[in-house]
């Protein structure tokens, strides 16, 4: 009957909206930058005009749909399915998403921030299949995660669990975005990254990533720094290496403290996983402690650019049933 | 009926035995050095003996037992009720206590680590009642801590959650008894914690605590620094404000991660909490994340040293109604 789920995915940069069909399968969607529109109010109208042209393409009343699933890009009380906060969008702040669409559609909605929807995704259908406890991490302008236990998603005491990216790694160290200080993301998260980048680069002398940028570090970015390395470029190898063992360090802590089955890694800069997964592996093999470090897998994402999708899906599947 | 629990305590220093009742309370109990016994089966006699001639004294018959809970420390592997290895005792490896209790009483056993025991205590009795997340510390010569996850214990894949010693706090430090390096347990475990002092008090000119010792570095306690601070000596208390601050680093990103609302600190250092809660209580207001960090509430554990016999008898209770 109700076989078919809206998904959609708010992000920072675009905003996606989809149908998914059985196996939370992609029928057809939507895409269009998220800057576009100035309220929030008109980010909504689009994307429930989009769901209804959608639904329509596809000859799908709402009757057989089973539910709306959002995942946005910021921090979310999921209970209530009420924006928080979103990182450098204003307006958003208190904002009941869940209400929104459940007024238009008459259908059960429900929102998530976009790494526990992606964790969804991967746990469901992606890299973290078949497996009881994982953590899932996403690395990209912010370094964002989320937890399975039990499986099930692990949403903390006050719906902001998971925030891996805030572990801190040093006790003294840069200053992180969040209020803390030497967090892992105040040091791979793309915007510190970048910056890092900058600073040692200077220092260099015959680096091919040097040549390629040609003085202007404002090229900078994390997927050309990939491809200096894969040109064979020492500088980026070593420092894709750097990256690997910082989040070893992070990784060790928590795999010895929740015991996980697998680490599942995503997000922009997992592309390189190529060149920090072996520093990554290494650490974990030398530091976590035996049974743990032996048992855990680290893997990469699956589903790439789709996973928010997937797992706004999923979100409705599981809270339904609930 | 089955009103009344055996809870049996084994500790590097001690081992308990007692018979507990409603709301498990202890009725009676016997305690002798761990020590004594120079094999596992010496041990396990003893245990055995004390067991029938507490139930005797208090004239309990085993059908009015409702199982055996063991306390143990070391690594357990919880649902087979083996012991994979204690540190210090040789000999145990491969040992499967569950069956040894369940073969002479023929009643249910069931066998945790000291930590995890602890947790339980604290959660059901203690000071972590009513939280529905939680982390459970212990500092003592290791630092042991156990998870409580939507109100239940949570042991990870391979029954070994909750290592919150081996989290790292720095990328680069001290090599950790476990193979990880810069461990919060390398900086504030005793024998570490001693080591350091002693190093720092080398340094120090007119240290009170430095007089109390008078060149006898081998007397060196976390009691006596207890004592030293007490007694307003400014190196000892610095010091435990030090041990308060690496504390807080490492339980920054547990509480962001984790989103917890409470964090139970107990074992033998926790007596000196007046001079460390305060530094640590700062890191997290100062470091943690907003949301996470104004919910958490940390607070000494309540039960003492019959922790291990509290939670061997809540470890029955629960498992039972599995």
């Amino acid at each position: 009957m109700r076989k078919y789920y809206v998904g959609i995915d708010i992000g920072g940069t675009n905003t996606k909206v989809a149908i998914l069909g059985r196996r939370f399968a992609i029928l057809n969607k939507i895409s269009f930058p998220t800057t576009l529109f100035k309220t929030p109010q008109r980010l909504l109208t689009a994307i429930t005009d989009s769901i209804f042209s959608l639904l329509k393409k596809r000859d799908i009343g709402l009757k057989e749909v089973s539910g709306i699933g959002v995942g946005i890009a910021g921090l979310v009380d999921a209970e209530k399915g009420v924006i928080r906060n979103l990182i450098n969008i204003p307006h958003w702040r208190g904002l009941n998403i869940k209400h929104y669409f459940e007024r238009i559609f008459k259908i059960p909605a429900f929102v998530d921030n976009d790494a526990n929807v992606m964790t969804l995704a991967e746990f469901y259908r992606g890299a973290g299949r078949g497996s009881r406890n994982l953590v899932c991490l996403t690395l990209g302008t912010g370094v964002g995660g989320g937890i399975v236990i039990d499986r099930r998603l692990y949403r903390g005491s006050t719906s902001s669990a998971g925030e891996i990216g805030h572990i801190p790694i040093n006790e003294r160290g840069p200053k992180c975005n969040c209020g803390g200080i030497a967090c892992i993301e105040s040091y791979i998260g793309n915007r510190y990254l970048i910056k890092a980048l900058i600073r040692r680069i200077k220092r260099e002398r015959s680096s091919l990533l040097k040549k390629m940028i040609d003085g202007k570090y404002s090229d900078l970015t994390p997927e050309l720094v990939f491809k200096a390395a894969r040109r064979g470029d020492k500088f980026a190898i070593d420092f894709w290496r750097m990256v690997g063992a910082r989040l070893g360090t992070m990784l060790t802590g928590v795999i010895n403290l929740l015991d996980l089955d697998k680490v599942v890694i995503g997000g922009g800069i997992a592309g390189a996983a190529e060149y920090f997964f072996p520093s990554l592996q290494e650490k974990i093999k030398l530091n976590a402690m035996e049974i743990q470090g032996r048992h855990v897998k680290i893997v990469k994402a699956k589903l790439g650019k789709d996973a928010g999708l997937v797992g706004a899906a999923v979100l409705v599947s599981i809270e339904r049933d609930k």
